[in-house]
Formats: structure tokens, C-alpha cells, sequence
């Protein structure tokens, strides 16, 4: 796909991970990140930190406020982010930190963006093994989106074509870890946690902190984020 | 389908005339709005007037500025909105006031908005017959979106189904009118311009305005929208 790249940058392990890859094999790449009202706004701070460092060609943050969808925990403030729980229930059933058809919304941003463009390849940080609730982070839904970019815009419409790319989706959480150290990706300043704290530090305890420290654990590398001082 | 709908409202005569269908076939109907940046701001002013008259269950107005997007007549205000073309002019190509993926992203804000609601179906008033320009307004695309919707959402893949309705795609314009006088939809209120009066007075000269008027002329009937005073 010629005209480079938009990737999805949440600002976390994974899309920071992505856009290591996609400076790499679909330059020029620009990314994408939605400040939409989630409770981790520092992940945007360092967005745009580690969009400069990975040698994004361009990071775009858009506000999109969707704290009007109820009954998730990561837009309606009244719903807590569950923390502790055993590993072998996270991936089961949508967990309540599913944001109704949030990838939808954001690879429709990233389409948008990436016709304007001129761009054909929409990269996301996607990850259907050690995670599999979120129904939008799976093969079925991430080809049935390319079908959406190639029959609703002008571009696909006119044969240029737009692939999807999630190069993660099918790694573990540990060869994801792997691969950011190979790729140079700054992992201290990556932010997974759900609920953290003003200054970036993680709560430990949500499932997005969890797998990230199964992750650490399986590379047998320490998380930098954890470093005090960090 | 059930849970109602929501029907993508820009405060047009045919997201007013779908809106009016789906609050009689799929209640409750709850109307959204995007304010992206568009040349023509008073038709969200209209929409909001349009929804409680037509009796929609709720109407929203979400903010998401699109006038990052490049080479939309409709969101860069470099570029003019074409005035004066030929009737058979209209149904070639894409027209410059396409917005890269606009029906995409739209629907995926409705999307997300059904899914918190409850709701099984998403209404718009693409139409495929007068004004075949636009590809996000194609059967194709419409296809590819309600595969998406069932593939990318809790509701979706645990079978509650959405089903994606643009009853006005296959009417001529003139149906359109005729319809929406049937569904005492208040013509004098919508705003098809493109770059309408502060007011809501439309230019008379762009494709949407053409097209509006082709429509009340082969209806029979005068717009009451060029009404003096209206």
C-alpha cells in the first residue's frame, strides 16, 4: 500500500509497540490519538512523547468526548475498574472496560485521516490472545473494517485499496515485550494502566496492569514504568 | 430488531424524512448529530428543532472537529463549494464536497451511541439514486457497515444483531419530498445548502440546493424553505 501509514497510538504498551513497526515498514507513519474522556489522560501526554521519539512523520490528537456512552468503567465514572482479579478470568466474556464499539470509532478516524492523506495502510495495536474479550480486538471484526475502508471511501472506491494492519494480534503479551525492546520502543514511558495516576504511575492492580506484568514476567525483563522516579 | 434506533440527523431534508420513518417504525428513535466542522452550522441549530418536532426519544449533538481533513470543500474552507452545475454533472465522479469517510465515522458514533442504548438499528438518509457520487452512500458500503457493527460490538457478537436501515436509497429526490410532506416532516425547517445564511437561507446554487429543487419540482410542490421570511 503506497502513501505511508496511520496508526492508532493510545500511548500504552501495544500502539507504542505498533507504531515502532509501522515507522519501520510503512513510513511515513502518522499517528492517531483520541483524547475521548477515558480516566488515563496522561496516556495523551505521552502519546505525543513517544510518537516524537519513534520518528512519527506527524501525531495528531482529536477530542472526541464519548463519556455520554454509558456502562463502561473507562468513560462513566461511576462504574470502578476492577482490580485483582485471577489471570485465567481475564480473558473471558467483554470485560466492563469494553468501550461500545470504541475500535470502531477510532479506525474510522484513522480511515479518515489516512484518505485524506493519501495514505492506504491503518495500523492498530490489536490483540486477540492474552485478551480476547474485547469482540473489537479480533480477526473477524478487524477484516470486516477493511471491507468498510475499500467500499466507503474514495480511495477504495477507485481501487487504491486500504489494508488493516494489527502485526500484534496474534503475540503473547511477553513476545510483545520482546519485540518492543528489539524495536527501540521507550517502554518507561509507555502507560498501560486503566486508572493511573496523574503522574503516570500505574495502580498495579487492573487487568491492563496484570497483563502487562505477565508480559515483563514471560521476557524476563524488568518494566521500567515500575522504576522509581520513572 | 429491537431497543428502538438511532438515526444520523444533520438537519437535512433527508435525514429529517428518515428520521420521521424511523420514529414510526423503529421507537424509540433517538436522533444524533455531529458538528465536525461543516460550512453550514445552522443545520445543527435545525436538527435540534427537527428532532422534537418530529418526536424523537432524544436528540444529541456530539463535537468532533473534522477540518484537519484536507480536500473537502465541505470542512476546508480553501476550497469553494461549486455553484451552477449542470444537472447531469451531478451524478458523475466524486464531488469535492465529499469528506474523506464521513458516512463511516458517523456511523460509528451511532453505532457506539446504539450499543450503550440498547438499540439494534442505525438509520441514515443515504440515497443512491439522484446523487450516486458519494461511495459512503452505496449499498456496498451500508453492507459492509452492518457487518462491522454485528463483527465489532458486545451486542453484535453475542448475536443481538444490528441491522443498518437508509430507507431513502433507492427513491428519486421528488419521492423523497413526497414522502416527507406524507410524514409531516417540517420542510420549511431543513437545511439541505451546503453554505447557507447565518440564517439558514440557503444559496440556491450548489448541488445540494439543485438537487433539493429538482426534488420539489418533479413533487409538484414549492419549497417552503424559500418562503420570504421563513
Amino acid at each position: 500500500m503506497s502513501g505511508g501509514s496511520v496508526v492508532l497510538l493510545s500511548g500504552g504498551l501495544d500502539s507504542a509497540t505498533t507504531l515502532a513497526l509501522a515507522v519501520r515498514e510503512a513510513p511515513p507513519a502518522h499517528a492517531l490519538t483520541v483524547r475521548y474522556g477515558q480516566r488515563h489522560r496522561i496516556e495523551v501526554e505521552r502519546a505525543a512523547e513517544i510518537a516524537r521519539f519513534l520518528g512519527a512523520a506527524l501525531h495528531r490528537t482529536v477530542d472526541l468526548d464519548l463519556t455520554f456512552l454509558s456502562g463502561s468503567a473507562l468513560t462513566d465514572r461511576s462504574i470502578p475498574v476492577p482490580t485483582g482479579r485471577p489471570e485465567a478470568e481475564l480473558a473471558t466474556g467483554v470485560p466492563v472496560t469494553y468501550v461500545p464499539a470504541r475500535n470502531t470509532v477510532f479506525l474510522s478516524l484513522a480511515l479518515a485521516w489516512a484518505e485524506s492523506l493519501g495514505a492506504g495502510s491503518l495500523w492498530i495495536g490489536a490483540n486477540a490472545v492474552d485478551y480476547s474479550g474485547y469482540p473489537d480486538c479480533r480477526p473477524p471484526f478487524l477484516e470486516a473494517f477493511a471491507a468498510v475502508a475499500c467500499a466507503g471511501t474514495r480511495r477504495g472506491t477507485a481501487g487504491g485499496g486500504f489494508e488493516v494492519r494489527a502485526p500484534l494480534l496474534h503475540r503473547t503479551k511477553g513476545e510483545i515485550v520482546r519485540l518492543a525492546v528489539d524495536l527501540g520502543v521507550p517502554l518507561g514511558r509507555t502507560v498501560s494502566c486503566y486508572q493511573p495516576e496523574p503522574s503516570g504511575q500505574p495502580c498495579g492492580g487492573c487487568d491492563a496492569c496484570l497483563l502487562r506484568a505477565k508480559g515483563f514476567r514471560e521476557a524476563g525483563i524488568a518494566d521500567p514504568a515500575l522504576a522509581v522516579g520513572n
